[in-house]
């Protein structure tokens, strides 16, 4: 996201002063229930869904993320290229190519 | 996240064919079930947890959600900056201001 | 499930002294990280699934859904009742006849 | 629950001819979407929650458990039972007496 987006997020709370209720387990809640809202509307279909409701659903996932990265003090590149790194080794182009088993069946 | 993370999360998938994987719905589906691994950290407690599994889970959270972005074709900052300004609407500062209340109860 | 079934988690609960630990927010956390193992089991696929997999992480939702009942006092067939209830009326048969749409759309 | 619990819960599909809606993995998605909004009831707070609404997210968790159980024709107290078992071995009184931590750092 560019610096802007993230300073309206950070604005938003603290215009609330809803910080202290942003625990980084607060935070992790709020993922998975909002995570859990963007799947709703795949409930009962994998292909009639309302793009509107997934977008609104989608960037209360993506609000809550960056709640919960400034809460902690992380960054998104360094923990995602972290992550990534971890993932090269667990599913190597050779052994997972075109499958969706997961590391420890490969 | 920058260009470049982004694009390394996208040649991932691409090395391994795994976009034939990644419908809306599954990758719903994978983020519900990464933001549960997320608070799986703080399940029995809210202070005493492991910082870098909490990474690790945050990690793979936001990876998923740029894959659901990219096989959408959404734009993160816009769906933001959309959701933000209903944010605005439903929690005016002088209602919202030191409550956890939902918009319908303040 | 046979009283001699529920008997047996509550025991089981009791000899490591967990119900400390039980408090209903963290047995929320529980539900929703064991229903969400539930979910990784057809994280990719509706029909390939693992059924003692399946079977496993059923059973800790159960466990855990008994719990909860347990430490608030709560009665399965009391509150299934009340809501069945709530949803007959929210689903009259002749609007909800094999349709998967939610009451508000009905 | 009591037989006629379940079957009132039974009855309430057959009678909206939601079978065909009623996949394995619609109700996997279904048990984590409503343990979520359960989770809901503590977002912000592990002591002020609605006990009303806590009743409705439970009972919903629990009839879709339900209907889990019957599209599989699995038997609550055998899976429970089976599992338990399992807990019994991963966690022996002995060593996980008052202590949260996982098995696998007992």
């Amino acid at each position: 996201m560019k610096q802007e987006t993230i300073n309206s997020i950070r604005k938003f709370t603290e215009d609330r002063e809803w910080d202290r209720f942003h625990t980084p387990e607060n935070l992790a809640k709020s993922i998975v229930i909002e995570a859990a809202e963007l799947l709703e509307c795949f409930q009962w279909s994998d292909s009639d869904y309302d793009m509107q409701h997934v977008k609104e659903e989608l960037a209360d996932v993506i609000v809550y993320t960056q709640d919960f990265l400034d809460k902690l003090g992380l960054d998104a590149d360094e923990i995602v290229n972290m992550k990534m790194d971890q993932n090269e080794r667990k599913y190597p182009v050779e052994k997972a190519k075109g499958k969706a088993d997961k590391y420890d069946r490969l």
